[in-house]
C-alpha cells in the first residue's frame, strides 16, 4: 500500500492525501479523519526515505568507534542508545578497527545526509583531523568522547584522564614501587598523551625518574605486545610494577605472568584502566581506573541532540570531563617480600 | 549542492541529469561523461534518501539483539558488521534489553522499508512470534541467530546447544559430580530448554534423577539470581556442581561462592556457556562452552544477503548449526576431597 494507491481508495489527490497525514493547515478536520481511518484500516505506513527527503531529517545517529567487543565501547553505546531511543532516533553503528583508512571512509559515507549527527572515538592510529574538518564544513553535528582530538573545535566528553592516571601511579608508589612501567597505545591519542603525562609527573613529583626504557609503545597486535612485555619482564632493570593504559594490555600482563611465572602482587603490581566486569573475580583481582563509559555515552548523545535541534550551538564548545573511579583490589596489594 | 543545482550548472534538465548519473541508456556517452564531471568538479553528493527512494533499497541492515555489553553478542556483531562492510551495507543497532514489548515496538519501527534486512536474537521474555511473523508478511527478509524461535518459517543459526550441554554435563559426571544444579535464563526461549534437555538427558543416561529443585530459573535481575544460587549453596541437599546456561550466571555463581566461601572446584565445580575473554584467569579459571559468536554472525548475515538479493530464497529454509567448544579449566577440575 503506497500513498498512490491510498489516494485512489480515498478519491483524493496524492498531494491532499499526503498534507492530510502531515496534518496539514489546508485540509479539513473532517477529510483529515477520513484519510486518518483509511490509512489505519489498510495498514498504510509512511515510506521512511520520502519522509527524510521532505523533512530533511534521517532521524538517525551514527556512532563510530574502534571496536565493539571491548568493555568501554560496549557500555557506553548501551548508554548512547538509551537516549536515542527515548528521543526516537535510530542508531548506526560503524567500526574502524582501529584504522585510520576505514575511519576516513566512514566519514565520507557520513557526508551525504544520511544521518543527522555523529558520536566518535577516534582510532588509536588517526593522524591527522581533515576528515574531522569536512565533516565540519558539512555542518554536521559531532561531537567526541573518550578518544578526542585536541584540535578540532567540537563538543567533547572525556574523562579525567590525567588526574586519574597521576592518582594511579602514586597508588603504585605508597604500595612501594619505585620502578613503575607504562604500557602506551598510542602515540597519537591525546587520551594516550594525557595519561602518560600523569604517569610521568606523579614519578617526578616524588622524587623518582621517568625512564624512556620504561614506556613502551604497544599497539593493536597482541602477540607483539606480549614479547614487549616478556622482553620488559626478562630485563634485568626489570619494573616491579606496571601501569596498562587500556584494558587489553592489562590481560596482557596477566597472560605474560601466568606464562613466566611472575607473581602478581608479590613479584609484580598491575594497575589498568578497564571497565571489565569480571576485574574482580580475575586472580589475582585487578586494581583498574574505571571510567563512567555509561555515562560518558548519555552525556555526549545529550549534547549531540542540542546541537542537532538548535543549528548553531556546535559553535558553543562544550568540553565535559567526567570523573573515573580508582578500584583498588589485589593486584597492586602491598606485599612483604620475604 | 543538490540534483537541481547540478542540472542549471549543466543548463540540462533534472531528469536528464539524474538519468545520467543512474547511467541510463536514454542519456548519450558524451553527455555522461560531461555530467560526472561536473557532478565531481562541484562535489555532488546523491541524496541517500532520494536515491533510497529510487531503487527501493536502503542499503541497511537491522541487528535486533538483547543487549551489547555482552561478549557473545559484541563478538556477534562483529562477524555481522565484517560481512555487512565488504558488502557496502550500513549497520542499525537495536538493543531490547530482554524486553519482550520493546522488541515488538522495534520490529513494528522496522516495518516501513527503512532497512532491507533483518537479523535478530530474541529477548529472554519472548512469548509469541507475531511481530516475527507480521516482518515475513510483509516480505522483510529476516534471519534469527543463537535465540531463534522453533516456530517460525524463516532461516536459523544456531549453535548445537544440546548436544553441547549433554558434553558439558556428562563432563561434571565423569569428574564425580552426582548432584548438579542447572541455571535457567528463560522458559521460552527455544535455546534455554534445549540446554536444559541436554543436561536432563546426560543425567538419566547415567542413571542420575534429574530432580526439579535443582533446575533454578533465573532472570535478568541479578541480585534475584544471586539469592536464588544462595538459597541453593545453603540448603541441605546442595549441589556438587552447577551448570550456567549463560555466561552472567556463571559469574553471578562465583561471586555468591565468594561471600559464602564456596571453594570452587573443591566445594563446588562451575561449569558455563561463555564468550568471557578472562575466562582463563578467573580465580579459578572457568570452564566453558564457547561458542562461535563471531562465525554465527558472519553466517547469519550471509544468509540474509542471499535473501536480499534473490528475492522467494527465503523460502529456502535454510537451518545452520555451528559447533560448540568446551574448554576445561580448573572450575570444574576433579580434586581429592580429603
Amino acid at each position: 500500500m503506497n500513498l498512490k494507491q491510498l489516494a485512489k481508495e480515498l478519491n483524493l489527490s496524492i498531494s491532499a492525501v499526503s498534507k492530510a497525514l502531515r496534518d496539514s493547515h489546508e485540509i479539513s478536520a473532517a477529510t483529515k479523519a477520513t484519510v486518518i481511518a483509511k490509512a489505519k484500516e489498510l495498514n498504510y505506513q509512511v515510506n521512511p526515505f520520502a519522509s527524510s527527503l521532505r523533512k530533511q531529517k534521517s532521524k538517525t545517529i551514527a556512532v563510530v568507534v574502534p571496536e565493539i567487543a571491548n568493555n568501554f565501547f560496549s557500555l557506553a553505546i548501551n548508554g548512547i542508545e538509551s537516549i536515542a531511543q527515548e528521543r526516537g532516533y535510530h542508531v548506526l553503528i560503524y567500526l574502524t578497527h582501529e584504522d585510520f583508512q576505514k575511519e576516513i571512509a566512514i566519514t565520507k559515507l557520513l557526508q551525504n545526509g544520511r544521518v543527522d549527527g555523529i558520536l566518535m572515538s577516534l582510532s588509536s592510529q588517526t593522524a591527522n583531523i581533515l576528515h574531522l574538518e569536512e565533516i565540519k564544513e558539512k555542518q554536521i553535528p559531532l561531537v567526541l568522547f573518550d578518544r578526542v582530538a585536541e584540535s578540532i573545535d567540537c563538543p567533547k566528553v572525556n574523562a579525567d584522564d590525567y588526574k586519574s592516571a597521576l592518582k594511579a601511579t602514586e597508588h603504585l608508589i605508597e604500595n612501594g614501587c619505585r620502578n613503575i612501567a607504562f604500557l602506551s597505545i598510542s602515540n597519537y591519542l591525546s587520551i594516550s598523551n594525557k595519561r602518560m603525562k600523569g604517569y610521568v609527573d606523579a614519578l617526578r613529583s616524588n622524587g623518582l625518574k621517568s625512564e624512556n626504557s620504561m614506556i613502551i609503545e604497544c599497539s593493536n597486535h597482541e602477540e607483539n605486545n606480549k614479547s614487549l612485555i616478556k622482553k620488559l619482564l626478562k630485563s634485568k632493570h626489570r619494573p616491579d610494577a606496571i601501569f596498562a593504559s587500556v584494558e587489553k594490555l592489562a590481560l596482557n600482563v596477566y597472560d605474560v605472568c601466568k606464562e613466566l611465572k611472575v607473581n602478581i602482587p608479590k613479584d609484580l603490581k598491575v594497575i589498568g584502566f578497564s571497565n571489565l566486569q569480571t576485574a574482580t573475580f580475575l586472580n589475582p583481582s585487578l586494581t583498574t581506573i574505571t571510567q563512567p563509559a555509561y555515562e560518558m555515552g548519555r552525556e555526549a548523545t545529550s549534547i549531540l541532540f542540542k546541537i542537532i535541534e538548535k543549528r548553531g550551538y556546535n559553535m558553543i564548545l562544550e568540553k565535559t570531563t567526567l570523573k573515573s573511579e580508582i578500584i583498588i583490589r589485589e593486584s597492586t596489594l602491598a606485599v612483604s617480600k620475604k
